[in-house]
C-alpha cells in the first residue's frame, strides 16, 4: 500500500559534488551540491543546480567555468564543511588544508588531495525557479592514479565514494557489489 | 599524481532511475536511465535524460508525463532488464510481473510493487545534443508503507536503494553510515 508524502525533492541516491570556482579576485572556493549529475554524452555535459544568492552561482556566472570533484569517505567531513560555510566569509580550500590547482583547461580551480575531478566550461544556463542549473561541457576527467585499476580506469573500492540522503540526512558508503549491468537483465 | 583520463561522462555515485510511460495506444512502458537526479525545489523538479529514438522519448513528448520509480535491491535485474530492451518489442511491465498503476496525477504509469516513486508532469524539454534533458515537476512522492520509518518518512535502511557505477559496469548497494549532514563538517 503506498502512502503519498506530497511534491518532496527525494531521490536515492544523491551525490556529494564538491564544486570548485574562482571569485572575481582570483579567490578559490568550494560548495558542496546534492543536485547534479551527467545528461549528455555528445558533448560530453554534467548539470549542478546552485541557488542564486551563493558565492559559486556569481562565479560561475563570471568565469563561466566550474570543476566538479568527487571526494573520498574519509573526506566526508570536509565536503559537508563546504556545503555548510560560505566562502564569502572563509577560505575554504586553506580551512580544510586542500591546495587549490589552476585547471589548465578552464577558469576553475580543483583540490591537489581531491582523487577525481571534471573540469567543466559552462555549456548552457538553465532558470529552473530557486536553483539554477549550470551545464557544463566536460573538457577532461583527472583521477590520482592511487583509484585506478590495472587497466586506467577509476576503481570504485579504491575510490570509495559517497552519497547522500535527503530523508534521513545522513552520508552513507558504498555497500557491495551486486550485479552486472547490461547483463544480470538477460537472465528476465 | 592525477592522471588525465579524457572527457568521460562518469560521476559518482550514477542513480538508477525506472521511467514510467504510456505511449500512444495507452501501452505502459519502463525504462531505465543512470542520468538524473533532483534540480529545483521550488517548482520541486527533477531531470532525466534520454537520447532521441527511445520509446519513452516519444512517450514524454506526447504526454507531457513521466514517472520515477526507485527500486530496491531485489529488485536489480529488474532495472537492469528495462535499460536493456525496447519498449517497442515487448511489454516491460508483464515479463517482469510488475502491475501498472495510472497516476491519478498525471498521464504516466508506476508500479504497483515499486517501493518509491514520482510523479512528475513536463515542466521543460532541454536539448543538449545526443540527449534531451526532460525536466519534471514533482506533483507527489508516493512510497510503500513497508519503506517508512515510525515518522512516515523513507527508510533508506528498508528501502535499500542501488546505485551504477559506470567505470566497473556493476551495480551497487548501499554501504554505511557514514556521518551526519549539515553536522559533521561543523567539526573542522
Amino acid at each position: 500500500m503506498k502512502k503519498s508524502l506530497g511534491p518532496k525533492t527525494i531521490i536515492y541516491p544523491m551525490p556529494v559534488l564538491v564544486i570548485g570556482t574562482y571569485d572575481i579576485n582570483n579567490k578559490p572556493n568550494l560548495m558542496t551540491v546534492a543536485w547534479g549529475g551527467i545528461c549528455c554524452s555528445d558533448p560530453p555535459c554534467v548539470s549542478i543546480s546552485v541557488r542564486k544568492g551563493r558565492q559559486t552561482y556569481d562565479n560561475i556566472i563570471n568565469r563561466k567555468a566550474f570543476t566538479v570533484n568527487i571526494l573520498s569517505e574519509d573526506m566526508v567531513k570536509k565536503a559537508d564543511y563546504y556545503g555548510i560555510v560560505s566562502g564569502r566569509k572563509e577560505d575554504k580550500f586553506s580551512r580544510t588544508n586542500i591546495t587549490p590547482i589552476k585547471s589548465e583547461l578552464v577558469s576553475a580551480p580543483y583540490g591537489k588531495e581531491f582523487p577525481f575531478v571534471l573540469e567543466c566550461r559552462l555549456y548552457k544556463t538553465i532558470e529552473l525557479g530557486t536553483h539554477t542549473q549550470f551545464i557544463g561541457e566536460i573538457l577532461d576527467v583527472k583521477a590520482e592514479e592511487s583509484i585506478l585499476d590495472k587497466s586506467g580506469n577509476p576503481d570504485i573500492e579504491k575510490l570509495k565514494p559517497f552519497f547522500y540522503d535527503p530523508s534521513s540526512v545522513y552520508y552513507f558508503g558504498t555497500g557491495k557489489m551486486l550485479a552486472k549491468a547490461f547483463s544480470a537483465g538477460k537472465e528476465i
